[in-house]
């Protein structure tokens, strides 16, 4: 296994290269799909299948071009979720968001395009392979983001906006906008390295209940109004009556909510028998965040 | 070989089964995919996709996914040009758009989330093969339908609207906006039936050629100011200086150039050697359509 910043840096240098070698693409579409690419952030997701990868015995330069069509589909989703008409955000990691910086019809072909780029990408690379391995890891990052997926989370998370939360309503849109996206790395991470059926489900019980913890994690941030927040919503929203797992449980409730999953993930991960100490710390990191 | 009827058939039984078939999606975001795919209209790309597996000895059961997948991404496709910020059109196909219908919000979540079950749709089909055939023709619609296939035609036209035509520009937009779409279904049928090279080239050139033919005759439809174009555009499209081919090269040019196109179409597909007479046939028709 390699150290969080070896993963990092291996993405870092693959992922616009891997964007622009898909051909010619218009000027003004390139920019902005690579103003939103290069915008950085900690790139959790495309780390995480390197690393699930490399666990489970795969080669992770092979999974390389499925760590980046993940964070291409990641970033579309913070373009869309962006537009007027959805959460109507100026500012993204302290930038203009795309369609204030390129005009929202560039934004939203910007969006199209990463998605589709996803795709051409890690379908070129399954194309290369021996067996279907590329195939089944990029039908489970489809399965993850799509409309049973992420689109699904984002879609309830829209459209139940203002009204009364409940705890069963919270969890769906927890689980499916943000743990699918960090259970899809893990999965098809695994699924590269061929992993065996009972390290399949540990990997997505670590990728799901890391996504929860995640989650409330940003909840309680956002209670306690750090502007340092990781996710998108403000310190103003519990009031504003957005649908958080702390308006259904209370501070105390979710911290002890997100100390379960963090447990729950751990157990899962040990218990392939393997030297998970990249993984557990990871969480504890990402749980004990305070910025 | 069946008839078009026969394919469409087919197209139609299984559209709304196979987006249903993913999983459970939300109601809004299920009725508002629904509205757009099932909203009709000529299914000509799948009825391609179908025929052209067909046509080179495939399993068109075995294409039948992909022919799904492919109408998605048209339907996707139409959804987000339809938007306020793009050609914002109240109308489509004598419907209420999407997001007339169901809020911009939904109808963007829509368009993400058809384009992500198109190819969820088309992995879980390639991961059920025994070899890569599956995974080469969900590739080959990736690049036709992607940043330098139909989204790149797409941003081409949005951002240079309104300015100076040239045949450079137009073609461009032409062979990404519209032959793409046309070209992916031939080349995706033409690999799920292992065709040979020379095959495939035919395949490609007669999408190609079709996908400019169709688009000029519109061009011409419109000017003549039909109601019944079947295209985006309205009649007043060239005076408000649109960029068509018939802006460009002017009626009886663009007449001569679709007739162009349409040969190198029925040359490039007769010479296959098969009775080619269903792709003959359909591209009279589609050239000689008044309505």
């Amino acid at each position: 296994m390699k150290t969080y910043a070896e993963y990092l840096r291996m993405v870092e240098e693959a992922l616009a290269p891997s964007l622009c070698g898909l051909g010619e693409i218009p000027e003004r579409l390139r920019q902005a799909m690579l103003y939103s690419l290069e915008a950085g952030g900690k790139r959790l997701r495309p780390v995480l299948l390197l690393a699930a990868c490399d666990f489970f015995g795969g080669d992770i330069r092979e999974a390389l071009p499925f760590a980046c069509g993940l964070e291409m589909i990641h970033t579309y989703s913070l373009i869309h979720d962006d537009l007027p008409a959805m959460d109507d955000d100026d500012l993204r990691r302290g930038r203009p968001s795309s369609h204030k910086a390129f005009g929202e019809a560039t934004a939203i072909l910007a969006g199209d395009g990463l998605l589709s780029a996803a795709f051409e990408l890690m379908l070129n690379a399954a194309c290369r392979m021996d067996s279907l391995r590329g195939a089944k890891a990029a039908r489970a990052i489809a399965g993850r983001c799509g409309v049973t997926g992420m689109v699904a989370g984002q879609t309830v998370d829209v459209t139940e906006e203002g009204t009364e939360p409940t705890a069963e309503k919270v969890r769906y849109i927890h689980l499916h906008k943000t743990a699918d996206l960090l259970c899809a790395p893990m999965e098809a991470g695994a699924l590269l390295a061929c992993a065996r059926p009972a390290d399949m489900e540990a990997a997505v019980t670590y990728g799901l209940e890391l996504g929860l913890a995640f989650q409330m994690t940003d909840d309680l941030l956002d209670v306690e109004g750090s502007e340092a927040s990781l996710g998108k919503r403000t310190g103003q929203d519990a009031a504003a009556g957005k649908l958080t797992w702390v308006s259904v449980r209370g501070v105390e409730g979710t911290r002890a909510d997100a100390a379960e999953s963090l447990r729950r993930a751990k157990t899962a991960i040990t218990g392939t028998g393997r030297d998970a100490s990249f993984f557990t710390e990871l969480a504890d990191t990402l749980l004990e965040r305070k910025n």
